[in-house]
């Protein structure tokens, strides 16, 4: 089977395709000095893109891991995640506590997705 | 390849199988007052009725990851697992400690399963 | 499609493979007295050793997960991964904050590989 990498840096490829599954690396937001939120529609958006370079959408994601440095900010996580996620077709979910690489970000996405 | 949604909420699906391969949400125990080794139990008990839906069972789990929130539960974690998981075919697993959802959670496992 | 175990414990199986996917279990060093970034490395051969029994290598990880009890020991972590990882096929990472099994641990690495 195949596998195709997208934005390939030094240490992390932003999206890895191996036959039919999509591999996404850790998701976070440009913005780290916004508000949970905010940086969870900017980790939302950048999945959106993503994906569709891969020619997948959000309709198609099969699980998702969830990190938050607060569990504080699971209700903002989750107002926005609803907004976001297609009716009928959201993913298996995982969401715990873990700080992040840099202290400002306050959520990391991992996803699985299928093309 | 095909996509299966299992026990779709408006934030998350409980199983979803794309071809060959079952994802789960992240397991967490009905009775969240309960101790750690029962909480395990409980969760072993769910991803057993949710492997059964799929037509696949215990014996097919590929990789389990546990979120701890205190890892003086661990050992209560791996009573249960090995009273549990079938000889020689236990799946890959790592166990990390983090905080979940809510307070007195005391386990969450996440699944990866073939059908 | 087929399921593959291999070194089978009573708790997990470092290495299952189902059809073209390579699940290994999360890798710790062997020796949780040395630093940082030799435990990095320890895991790193660790994976290299088991991706070759199933016939792959590292040009073909599709996804890394990576736990650090300390985000102090991130530089360590990204300087043995960044001399290891092959240039132009990195995998797709996350990296977050979570303290593992044993105190000494400073380093757990889940991998998700093509055959």
């Amino acid at each position: 089977m195949s596998i195709q990498r997208f934005h390939v840096g030094k240490r992390l490829s932003e999206m890895v395709i191996h036959g039919d599954t999509i591999y996404l690396a850790g998701q976070v937001a440009d913005d780290p000095k916004a508000d949970a939120g905010s940086q969870v529609r900017q980790v939302l958006a950048q999945i959106d893109k993503l994906l569709a370079e891969a020619g997948s959408d959000k309709t198609k994601i099969l699980s998702a891991t969830i990190f938050l440095p607060s569990m504080a900010d699971f209700p903002a996580l989750n107002a926005a995640w609803e907004a976001w996620v297609p009716a009928g077709q959201c993913p298996a979910r995982a969401t715990v506590e873990a700080k992040l690489a840099a202290p400002d970000y306050k959520v990391e996405i991992q996803i699985i997705a299928a093309k």
